[in-house]
């Protein structure tokens, strides 16, 4: 299997992030689990009920009834109502690894008994060994046979069962919670505030749209069809009298930073009113957003709550968080504090499993 | 400016299309002006009221009762209710030559004035000159720079102001009439029928993207953010402190033929319901659409009015209809025939210009 290397290199950033993340220490992350969270908050009037009655929780509720009070001087149509979301970091969690490195190592693992030679050829010998540093020591050219390997050479139908069935059991290494159930209850809440003043919801992210598809709906109430990612191209053919969509080992888009606008564009083809992201692979999606005439909201999700999440931003290899603060007060953008604007974490108690650990 | 010749030369398929015919004779054009259409239905509470009662409308009344009745055998969730339609020759008319090609000629026109060059270099010097036959006889290499030229080289707000400016005020050829005054009125009939009984309605259309966009929410009701179509890459750059989205002379999908099913899991990422068609170039989609598990429904549109509308199927350079008609059976289509099944074309009354014409 071929990788077109020159068009992949950008996709991996995600991958290599997390690489050399592992590599060095992790920025004030918690050792033990973080305690458990609070019980999702029952279906409330009050809107953003998880979140605490400070500045941000205001600016974005004063933004909602300023753009929809009717006959306002910031009322904005309906059909003009586009609210984006970055999802790693933003929606979910994305320590200590970005999740879909965390699929592409288990489908390594899965996939090792069709490929003897995986045990000899690296870096799927030191992925198979759990030696992570090794195996994301040799950068950007040495994982391609990864991505190509796992998320590839398969159809689309077939890519959405393995991502649904993983996502349905794989558990996060220092919480032993499902993935899905570190999502964020504030921005859950938050999702729901808009959606019921006439906002559509979309997630743009840098992570595959694919790998997105099988379970946003379901967690988020987002569909598909407002589900922007980095993709790889697919080609139609008809096998056996039934058509397919083949995941083919080349990048189409890598919809992040600079291309999160192109992504918008492509799929949603104006500019959205509201964004939310969590770092500076964000910044282009705020700054063409807010930058653009009429009432539009920037916001930026800060993650300062070391006992209940993780503590990180200028420094941190993922999720690096650095122009964005530089900037925010200039451009005007909010910043939330995850440790004191938000009353709960995650979106659900953990399960059994993560209750029984220490 | 240069273009991308191997990657561009699917998205002239459109053009040639229309060139070829322009250099043949027409298929059972009307020689004058179609007549004039009945004045756009009133709201009304029958369903398809534009349509007679045949088999076709039957069958589409039939399939959205069933998909919609909760508990019955062949009830689709809201979530899943998804009905795509081409453009061109689906919603609106195609002939004599696609909409987007008297757009790139027009614009050509409108630009000869910061290009002296043109009045010696083909094919600009013969569209200048008005003659089409020698500006198409050249083939898709010699039409590439006017598509360079008309189509990229702008910000994308800069394309979109000359398409609105231009949708506005250009006549079509033979009617008359405003491009939006030659949607079809049963198709609008549909549209509403469909969104009424809770089917989100997409355009999947080789045309581009971006041509579509400034005017498809005002004529059919379709946000931008449910319009796929062919598109040109776009790069984002930072001009005197504020964001654009360039667009590059290079395409990046052609969304025709096989590639509608590549445009639709891109943007939508789920099968279709419902898909409706013209011509051959909308083959995979219904394809794609119907092989699916569950309620599917395929329609194509079949031009057989040559009073009202043309006629033409499979000689036609233009919207060539042949394997749809030959596999319709087997697989299962209904063939809308314009001439019996649709009790009016166009959606308006003509404008008074057209009023004036013999």
């Amino acid at each position: 299997m071929s990788l077109d290397r020159r068009r992949s290199r950008v996709i991996l950033a995600a991958a290599l992030a997390a690489g050399s993340h592992a590599a060095c220490d992790a920025p004030r992350q918690p050792a033990t689990p973080p305690p458990v969270a609070a019980a999702p908050a029952a279906p409330s009037a009050e809107p953003l009920a998880s979140w605490n009655d400070g500045a941000a929780r205001r600016a974005i509720l004063d933004f909602v009834a300023r753009t929809t009070r009717q006959g306002g001087p910031d009322f904005v149509t309906p059909e003009q109502r586009i609210a984006v979301f970055d999802n790693d970091g933003t929606l979910w969690a994305e320590q200590p690894m970005y999740v879909q490195l965390a699929f592409a190592i288990d489908r390594v693992k899965a996939l090792a008994g069709e490929h003897p030679e995986w045990k000899t050829t690296q870096p799927f010998k030191a992925i198979l060994e759990g030696d992570l540093k090794t195996a994301l020591a040799g950068g950007e050219e040495q994982l391609m046979p990864v991505i190509a390997a796992t998320h590839t050479g398969i159809t689309t139908e077939e890519f959405e069962s393995i991502v649904s069935e993983w996502i349905g059991a794989a558990r996060h290494p220092v919480t032993k919670r499902l993935y899905t159930e570190m999502v964020y209850q504030p921005m859950l809440d938050l999702l729901a505030h808009l959606r019921g003043n006439g906002y559509k919801t979309f997630i743009v992210s840098g992570g595959g749209v694919e790998f997105m598809r099988p379970w946003v709906e379901r967690v988020y109430g987002i569909p598909p069809e407002q589900v922007i990612g980095s993709r790889v191209k697919v080609k139609y053919e008809v096998r056996a009298g039934l058509p397919v969509l083949a995941r083919l080992p080349e990048v189409d888009l890598n919809a992040d930073k600079a291309n999160k606008p192109v992504g918008i564009h492509q799929a949603i083809g104006r500019r959205p009113t509201m964004a939310f992201g969590n770092s500076d692979g964000d910044f282009e999606m705020l700054e063409w957003t807010t930058s653009a005439k009429g009432p539009r909201l920037g916001v930026i999700i800060h993650h300062t709550d070391a006992t209940r999440e993780w503590a990180y931003d200028r420094g941190s290899p993922i999720g690096r968080l650095q122009r964005g603060l530089d900037e925010r007060e200039k451009r005007g953008w909010v910043v939330v504090d995850m440790r004191s604007d938000w009353k709960v974490i995650y979106s659900s108690a953990p399960s059994r499993r993560a209750q029984n650990q220490p």
